[in-house]
Order: structure tokens, then C-alpha cells, then sequence
């Protein structure tokens, strides 16, 4: 029921899921009624109907609800539910386009936290240069330790190596300079401790400009400032379209040109289209919990989908808690 | 002699600057024999030869020279002479390519902070959909207490309704939300110090996708997040700016077109060129003191010199100062 367009989006996203992959089964979770009204106005094969299962909820968290509110007063409602579903084996993953706190708040309650692991983070791919590379926190946490950024950094590591098939990701650590002097307190000492930290590929600080030229796999900061990057990102992507827009509407002879070169301007208008990676993962919980953008379309949240998928086939968190054990001496204490 | 290209980009902006602003005199600070040699490749005219002074330095800070060692060992380095020449009265404002971290150093020194002010801000420009922002600070301070970013606030409004003629401009404090149970404790501060302070015209949280919408004139933060803001998008920029390139010249018929559109495409690249907006002000200071982009070339440097102009002509330290005897119960105690 989460998200900008709701089941609008979610529905017909879920259907087209389940035609790409056979072997997929949709609990989709939410106000009956409306489903039951989308799914018979739309044609449906058997075997994608009989994989899509339809649970009903009670009254949704809504975008303003806090978390602490969403878990006292929405236990029933679709977020709750889907959460749920995966603590019970019900489902392999929770997708939701919802409140971000209340499904993080949610996520800990009833999944918990992976032994070793102190706070969820948020982990989503950005575009670079050379393909994409992953940031984490993007807004879990607004005040990290140094040691939850060692955290963020090992989980992320496990789950690159799972999802992308790449062996011993590289991690830098957002830093405001290439210098070991430079940084806050807790950035200096989490250099530190990843320095320290064997099994992983540490590549040392990188800077803002090195997250969209592809110079770590990862990006490790804490969530205010992975927050702004990533929506501050969107604010650049969407102004640049915009002016490009502008450019090719000025003169006649330049709205010519705009029709010819139609394809191509679409294809750079996707590619600056900040929700062609949508997405995040709720990392560190014993669970999948797949979150996506509010603003997700059907086509965008599908997305959101594939991604939840991937990490049930590479089975992130156990692979994630298995590592753990190996990296955190106090793990099991 | 600062920056990637020293006085081979500085040189020729300095006389296309006197050539623009006939009442305008340079002081050009470096290696003398380079730039008598430079100047006398380049054909001058009489009135611009005689607003040109040359003065001689000695060895150049280097960018990665730590401010604290600059202090101690470059004491007539160009950047040193070229901040002591403002101090001294023989410049009204000092404009530097050069390392950052020693610059501010050596006005923090020379110059001193204007009374009830801490620290240093980098404050710049940024576009946004309906024109430009201003963005502090940009990482001369990693760590801000909540009176800190007032002292941003507050230098900053001086500073935009005198350079940009705006009485009043609208100040947002950058965070993770709108909510204002969102944030860490610095942001909370700030945003009760924000509300309660008079003659600000301080409308609350932006968010990061706020920054390049153009929500506020003037979005507040600390210098590492700021900082990682402007080299992110300065990235994401140069990413969006090499994929238009690619889409453009995947096929013949791309090629051909990409030719057609010359003069849109230049446009748009022109637009997504962060320099473009290029000056920094150490703002704080008891003098101007303006931070090129260490990548300038001729034209970019030509941008800095003119903002320094707009800041000398409008007297922005001395505004600024004026207003905080009223803002600040504390100065002059």
C-alpha cells in the first residue's frame, strides 16, 4: 500500500514480475478490495494468477506516521504484515515502497538485528563511470560510530561479493580528503579499523567526486551524508534533464533537431533517471527487506523487485552472518 | 601560482579582467621571471599594462603542504603575500587557486575573524532549476556546533542580499527529512537557534534534492557534508556530461546528428560545467579572500576574479561585520 502510487504501481509491477520469472510466487499484502478491483480489471495468465496471493491488511502507515507510532498503532497494516511474512517463512523477502523509518523500525523488531551487527543500514547502487558501485548508509543512522561504519563496510562487502559475483569488492571511505588528516573524529578512526580489518579490500578514503567516477565498489559514510549525496544527486540529475529539455526547445530549428535525436535524448533522460537503480536494502536484519523509492513507478518498483530476488537466490543474509562470525571476534559472546 | 595550471590560466584571465573592468588593478603575486616571461608573449595594451603590478615571491605553498606547515615555512609564498597584501591595504580582496586548507589558514592568521565569528565558512554558488543557490559550508569546518551554522546563517544573508541584491534571502538548514525529529543533535540545535534568531529569513529543513531545486537562496550544513555534496555533484555531473557524449556517438547516424546539434550540445556541456560557477569566499574574514577551483583554466579563474570584484564593490566584509554587532548580543563584549 506504500509509495507514491500504491497498488497502482505495485500490482501491475507484481504481475509483470511474475511473467519474467517463473519460479516466483507475490504474496501481495494490502486493502483487499482494491486489489481484488485492479487484478480483475487487467488479463492474467494461470499461471501467473495462481503464483499472485492476495492477504489483507488493516490501516496503512502512512508517509508522516514516526516509526515508534507505525509500530504501537499499525501492526496490521500491509508494511507490518509483509515484514512478518519473511520472520514467519511465509516469504523469502519483503519489497515496500513505504515510510522508511517505520519499515526500518518494523524490520528490527520482528526480524531483529544479525548477531554483531548494532544498526541496520541502507544500501542501494549508484551509476558511475565504469557501471555502478553501492553507498551505504543512506539515512539509517544519522550519527555513526566508527565501528558501525566498520560494520556497514564488512555486510556491504558480503552482499556485493553475492549479488555482483565479485570476488573481494573494493570499500572506500567517504572522507572530505585524500589525507589522513583531514576527516572527523569518527571517520579518522573507522580508517583505522578498516585498515585493521583483515578479509577486507579497503582502498583507503575517497571523496565526493570519486563516488560517481567508480573509484571503490563500495562507499562507506554514515546516513546524513550518504542521504544528501544520494538525494542531492537526484535534485543534480533532474535539473541537468531539464536544462537539456530547455536546450533543444529554444529555436524551431533546434525542436527539429529534438525530434530526430528522439531516441537519443530519451535513452540519456533514462539514464539520468535516478530510479533506473531503485531499490535499497535494509542490511544487517535476519531477513530481506527490500525498500522502494516512494516515487516508484510500476516499472521502477519492478526493479525493486529483481533486486529483492537476486539477494534471495544469493541468500545475503546467512552468507552475511556466516562472514560475520569469521570477522567479529565478538560475535556469539 | 596556485591551482593545476598557476600563472598560465591566472596570467591570461588577470588581463582579460582589466580589459573588461577599466577602474579594476591587479597585483600579481608569483615567480617573477615566469610571469615577465608569460607577459611578454602576449600582446597588451597600455591601459591594461598599467594596472597590472607583478611582485615577487617566494617558494610556492604546495597542494599538499598542510596548513599548519605552510604557516611555519611559506611565509612569502605567493598565497602568503597575496593575503598580507589585503591585510596591508594594497589589495581589496585576494583570489587564490591554491591549496584550500592553507589559504584559510593564513586568513584566518593575517586577516582574524570578524568579531563573533568562530570559524571560517567556504561558501559558493550552485545552479538551480530557477537560477542559483548558495551552499556553506564547503569544508573549511568537518565538525559544526549548532552555533556555528547560525554564524553561517547569518554571515551568509549579508552576504547574498549584497552581492545579489536580495533583500532577505531564504535561508534552509540541510538534513535527512523534513521532520524535525529527523537529523542529529547539531541540525535540531541549529534549527531552534534558526527559528529564534531575528532578521533572518530562515524557512527550516531542505533536503538534498531540495539544494539544486532552488527551495532555499542559501542552504546551511557542516563543511563535510557540504563538501561531499558539491565534489559528488561536481562527479555526477562529469558521469551525465560522458554518457551524452556516448549516446551521441554510438551510431553514424548519431554522429551526424550529434554534428547538427553542435551548438545545443556545447550549450548543455557548458551548463553542466561546475566550474562555471566558480569563486568561493572564505567568508568570516576581516578582508575578502576568494578560492578558485584548483582546476581552472583562464575563463574559470576569470569567474572568480569577478565575483571578488562584485565583493569588493559591494563592501561584503564590512556589511557583514555592521550586522552582527546587531545579530549577535555578544560581540564587542
Amino acid at each position: 500500500m506504500g509509495g507514491d502510487f500504491g497498488p497502482h504501481a505495485i500490482l501491475p509491477a507484481s504481475l509483470f514480475a511474475l511473467e519474467r520469472h517463473p519460479y516466483l510466487t507475490i504474496l501481495l499484502i494490502g486493502e483487499i478490495e482494491q486489489l481484488e478491483s485492479l487484478l480483475a480489471a487487467r488479463r492474467v495468465t494461470d499461471s501467473v494468477r495462481s503464483r499472485l496471493k492476495i492477504l489483507p491488511s488493516g490501516q496503512s502507515v502512512s508517509m508522516d506516521d514516526k516509526p515508534s507510532s507505525a509500530i504501537r498503532h499499525r501492526q496490521d497494516s500491509s508494511m507490518s504484515l509483509a515484514v512478518k511474512a519473511v520472520a514467519e517463512n511465509q516469504a523469502d523477502a519483503c519489497v515496500s515502497a513505504g515510510n522508511t523509518g517505520a519499515l526500518m523500525a518494523f524490520g528490527r523488531l520482528v526480524l531483529r538485528m544479525l548477531p554483531g551487527i548494532d544498526r541496520p543500514a541502507i544500501i542501494a547502487s549508484v551509476p558511475t563511470l565504469s557501471g555502478h558501485c553501492y553507498m551505504l548508509d543512506l539515512g539509517a543512522n544519522v550519527d555513526c560510530s566508527a565501528e558501525h561504519l566498520l560494520q556497514f563496510a564488512i555486510m556491504s562487502s558480503v552482499m556485493v561479493e553475492a549479488v555482483d559475483n565479485n570476488a573481494g569488492p573494493t570499500v572506500g571511505l567517504l572522507n572530505v580528503g585524500e589525507e589522513a588528516i583531514k576527516g572527523n573524529e569518527q571517520v579518522r578512526l573507522a580508517n583505522k579499523l578498516l585498515c585493521e580489518q583483515p578479509g577486507l579490500n579497503y582502498i583507503g578514503y575517497v571523496e565526493g567526486n570519486d563516488v560517481f567516477a567508480g573509484k571503490a565498489d563500495i562507499v562507506v559514510c554514515d546516513g546524513f551524508v550518504g542521504n544528501v549525496t544520494l538525494k542531492s544527486s537526484e535534485g543534480l540529475a533532474r535539473l541537468i534533464s531539464n536544462r537539456v529539455r530547455q536546450s533543444f526547445s529554444r529555436t524551431l530549428y533546434r525542436r527539429c533537431l529534438a525530434l530526430l535525436a528522439r531516441p537519443v535524448l530519451k535513452e540519456m533522460q533514462a539514464q539520468m533517471d535516478p530510479s533506473r537503480l531503485n531499490g535499497a536494502t535494509l542490511l544487517g536484519l535476519q531477513g530481506i527487506v527490500m525498500k522502494s523509492h516512494g516515487s516508484a513507478d510500476q516499472k521502477c518498483f519492478g526493479y525493486a523487485l529483481d533486486r529483492a530476488i537476486a539477494e534471495v537466490l544469493q541468500n545475503v543474509p546467512d552468507k552475511i552472518s556466516e562472514r560475520l562470525s569469521g570477522y567479529l571476534p565478538s560475535v556469539g559472546d
